[in-house]
C-alpha cells in the first residue's frame, strides 16, 4: 500500500482531465477555483483514490513520474518533453554513479531527470547564466529533495566548466556549437556529449564544432511520438501529434592524438560520417 | 582518465564501422577473421584508444552504454530497441529503490536497462517461461554484474506473479491481454502499467483487458526515431528509417472502488478515454 | 495577366490570414462582419490583387487550386484531405479519359478532384446513399461547371454498380469492405482498386474481403505531412502536424483464373503478401 | 475488357515481385535470364493475365500506372517519387488546359506526370541544361506518346525562360535559389510556384530569395508514406520506410504593388510567414 506522505509531490487530475501537480504540507490547503483541499485530507492517505474540496469538486491522487514533474512542475523556460528526457538519460547513459555537466539549467526540468537517474552516487553539475532561471530550478530541485545530488552554478558555459574527466556532457543553450572546446576539456575519454537544438542551422553549427574536435561516433536525430486513440474497437492514431521540439546531437571523446591522425588523413567530409549509423567510416590507418 | 578494467564489457569499432561487443578476461583474446586482439593489450588502458590485432587491424575501444548493451549483447529474441527502453524507463517512472515485474525475460536486454535504471536498491522480479532464454538472459546479466538486482522466475505469467505493492509491471509477451489481471494483483495502488505489442490487435486486446480492470490514464503510442545525416554543409534526414517496432501502451492502477463506481455511470467507450491526452475524462461524481 | 471572370470561385485572404472560397455573382455581394464586398468590384480585374470591403478590411484575391477548393467548399461531411486526394489520383492512374467509381459522394470534394483528373473525356460514376449529401456535393460540382465529367447516382453500393469495366474503383464508406464483390464486378482486368478508412479494425476487414477476391498488388499506407516554419534563418519543423486522416488501401484486380489456381496452392496469409513491397510474391506454377 | 495493345508500355511482375517495364514491339521479344517472351504473345491479350517465357518463368501482366512509369522508366538521374509527384500536381494545381515550366528535366518522371496531369491541351515547358538528360527524357515522352504536350528546351535555367504568364514553375535544381527571378517573371499573377530540394540549406537559400520576390503563401514541408504489412491478423507497419527524399517548397505569385507595400511596413522575419498555415499574416493596411 503506497500511502502520501507529507511534502510529497502529488498530481491531481480533475474529471475533465486537467492535472495539477501539488506538494502536500502539512495544515496547508490547495485552493482552486473549485474549492479548497486541505492537505491534510490526502497526507496518510493510499494514492490512487479520489479526494473531494468543499465544494464538492472530485480529484484523483496519483504519484506523479519524473515525466510528470517535468511537464507540470512550475517553469520560467521552455519545456522540456520527456521523449526527449528519456532518450537523452538513455543514450548518455546515466545511471547510479555518473557524473554530468549541463549547460543550462533552465527550469530544471533535465536536470532532475538527470539527478534521479544517477541518485544516489552520481552528481550532476548544472551550469546556468541567468540568475532567475537558476532561482526557479532551485526550488524546483529542492522540494524534490534532489539537492544532494546537483550542484547549481551561475556562470556562462563560454567560461569553461570546473569539473574534468565527467562521463557526459549535455549543451541545452542557444549557443551550444561555442562552447564544444569546453565540453570537450570535461569529458573523459569515451566520454558522452549530447545538445539539444531547435533550428537545423544550430545543429550544422554543432556539427562543424564536433568535427573542430576530438569527437566520434557523431549523430543527429528527431524524435516523434505518435499518440493513438485508446479505444479499442476504433483503434487509430490521435488526430494530432507534436511535430518537433528539437533535433538531438550526439558524439563521443575519443583521445586526441587518434582523432589526429585520422584527420591529418581523411578530408572533413568523411571525417564526420565516423558516426554510428553510417557503413563508410575511414581508416584509421597507419602508426597509432 | 577511464581505464578499462578486467572483466569489463568494451565495445570495439572496427575501421568499417562494425560493432562487437566483448567481455574483456584476463589471459584471453578476442579472435576475429581479421586477426587475434589479446585483452591484456586492452585492460588497465584508457578509453577512447585504438587496439591493433596482431594483423594490424584497428579497432576503437569504447565504453559500452545500456543502449550499446541492449543492441550488441547475445540474443535468442527479437530486440528491443533503445528507443522502446529508454520510454519505458522514463515512464515507468524506474529509478532507486523502485520494484518491478517484467514478463517476459526474453534475452534480457529490457532487464539489463531496468536492472540499472532501479540500482542500487530497486529490484527487478522478471518472468519468462521458456528455459532457454532465461539461460541467456542469466548469462548477460550475471557477466555484468546485474544479479543483485534481478530475481530471473522461470514461470508462465498465467500462473500469477509472487510479488505484490510493486510499482510497476510491465509486459512483453504475445498474448500480454492474458495477463491483465496478474498484473493488476502485483500492482500498487497508483503503480504504472506498460505493454510492448507489435501488432494492432495486440493493442485492442490490451485494452480491452484493461477496460476490463481498475486502470485510468490508458495511453497508446508508438516512438519513431529519425536519424540526419550528420553533414553541417547538406544536412538532411537519413534516406531509410525504421518505420515499427512495436505499440507502448501505458496505464496506471487506482483503487478498485472508484473505478467500479465510475464504470457504472459510465458507458466503456467513454471509460478507456480517461487516458492522458483527452479532455472528456469522465466525471467521477456521487459519493465516494 | 489571369483575370477574374463572373461566376469563377475565388479564394480570398484577410489580413490574418482567414481564407474563405466565394463564386463571384455579377451584381452580387460579399457579405462579411468586416463590410461588403461588392463582387463586380473583383470580376474582370486580375487576380494577385488586394480588394477592400465598405469598411476598409482588405482581402488578398487568389486563384483557387483544387487542393483550396477540397478545403474550403461548403461541406456537409468530413472533410477529405488534399494530400490523400494527391496520392489517389496518382495511384489509381486518374488521367483524361479515365472512367472511375467513387462510393460515397460525401460532401464531393474527392469527386471534384477525380473529376478534374479525368476530364475532358473521362467520367466519375459517384454513388451516395444519403440524399441530403448528393445535394451538397451535387451544387459543389454545378457551380464548378463539372457536371459533363459526372454521374451522382442515390444508392447504396451494396446494391451494386450500373458500369462495367471501369479503370478504377474508390471505396470511401464506414463498411467498404462488404462492397468489394461490387467492386471487383465492376473493374476492368488490371484496373486499380482503392479505399480511405480510418481505423485499422476496418483497414482488417477491407485486406480479408481483397484476399476472398481476386485482387494482388495489395498494399496499406498512411500519409503523413509535415510542414516547417519557412523562416530562413531559423529553419524547423512546425509545433504541431496532422497525425491521421486515414489509412489508404491499395489492389489490383486480375483474371480470376490465375487468382483461383494462386490461392488453391498457397495458404491466404502469404497470398496477401502478394503486395508490391514484399519480395515474397508465391509462384504462380503450373499450368495456366 | 482491356487489351494490352502493339507499342504499349506493360508492366511485368515476377513470381518473386520482380517489376520489369517493356514496350511491347510486335514482332520482337523481351530477353531476360529466365528465358524469351514474344511480344506478340502479349499484343491483343487482356492485362491481368500471366505470360511465359519458353523456359516456363511466369510473369503477371499489368497496365503499368503513372507511379508505375515514374519508378520504373529508364533514368539517367536520381529517381523521383511518386509520393512528390502526386502532391506537386495537386498543389501546382495542374489539370487539363494549364501551362508549367519545369527546370530541369532530368530523365522526365516528373514531366511525364505533369504532362499527362495538363493533356490534352495544357503544355510544359521542360529546361534542361545537360543534353545526355534530355535525351534520356525525350526518349521516354516519345515512347509514351507525350510528346505533343511537351517541349524539352535545352538551356540554363539562369538564362531564363520564353514563355510568360504561365500557371506553373516547378524547379528541381541544385541552385533552385538563383532561378526565382526568372521564374516570377514567368509566372501569372496568382501563379503557383514550387521547389523540390533535398537539403536544408537549400531551402533557406529559396525561402531568402523568394522573400526578395513577390511572393506569398510561401510553405515548405515534408511528405512521409508509412507502409504497413497487408496481413489482416496481424497488422502493424513494415519495419522500415523511405525517411526522407526532399523539401517540397510551395508559394504564390501576387502584384508586386501589394507586396512592395507590404515588405515596407513589415520586417522580414514577418513576411516570411504569410504562409499558408501560419493564422499570423501580417495586415496588408495603407493605400493599396
Amino acid at each position: 500500500m503506497s500511502l502520501v506522505k507529507a511534502h510529497d509531490p502529488v498530481l491531481l487530475i480533475s474529471e475533465e482531465g486537467k492535472r495539477y501537480l501539488v506538494f502536500v504540507q502539512p495544515d496547508d490547503s490547495w485552493y482552486t477555483n473549485r474549492g479548497r483541499l486541505p492537505y491534510n485530507d490526502i497526507i496518510d492517505q493510499p494514492y490512487g483514490r479520489v479526494a473531494e474540496t468543499h465544494l464538492g469538486q472530485k480529484f484523483l491522487i496519483l504519484r506523479p513520474t519524473t515525466s510528470d514533474l517535468i511537464q507540470y512542475l512550475k517553469r520560467a523556460t521552455q519545456i522540456v518533453y520527456p521523449k526527449d528526457a528519456a532518450r537523452l538519460v538513455m543514450e548518455l547513459d546515466l545511471r547510479d554513479g555518473k557524473r554530468i555537466i549541463e549547460a543550462g539549467t533552465g527550469s530544471g526540468g533535465l536536470t532532475l531527470a538527470f539527478a534521479r537517474a544517477v541518485a544516489p552516487s552520481g552528481h550532476v553539475y548544472s551550469y546556468e547564466v541567468r540568475p532567475e532561471h537558476q532561482r526557479v530550478a532551485r526550488r524546483n530541485l529542492e522540494k524534490l529533495g534532489l539537492t544532494p545530488q546537483v550542484d547549481l552554478i551561475l556562470r556562462d558555459a563560454a567560461e569553461g566548466f570546473d569539473q574534468t574527466d565527467v562521463d557526459a556532457v549535455f549543451l541545452d543553450a542557444r549557443e551550444a556549437a561555442r562552447y564544444l572546446p569546453q565540453a570537450e576539456a570535461a569529458l573523459t575519454e569515451s566520454g558522452l556529449f549530447a545538445a539539444l537544438q531547435p533550428t537545423v542551422g544550430q545543429v550544422s553549427d554543432v556539427l562543424r564544432a564536433l568535427e573542430a574536435g576530438n569527437f566520434v561516433e557523431i549523430r543527429v536525430e528527431e524524435i516523434l511520438i505518435r499518440p493513438w486513440k485508446p479505444v479499442p474497437d476504433r483503434l487509430r492514431p490521435a488526430d494530432r501529434m507534436i511535430a518537433h521540439t528539437g533535433y538531438l546531437i550526439f558524439a563521443r571523446k575519443i583521445d586526441a592524438r587518434y582523432r589526429r591522425f585520422w584527420m591529418d588523413k581523411r578530408d572533413r567530409k568523411r571525417a564526420v560520417q565516423f558516426g554510428g549509423k553510417s557503413k563508410n567510416i575511414p581508416p584509421l590507418k597507419g602508426g597509432v
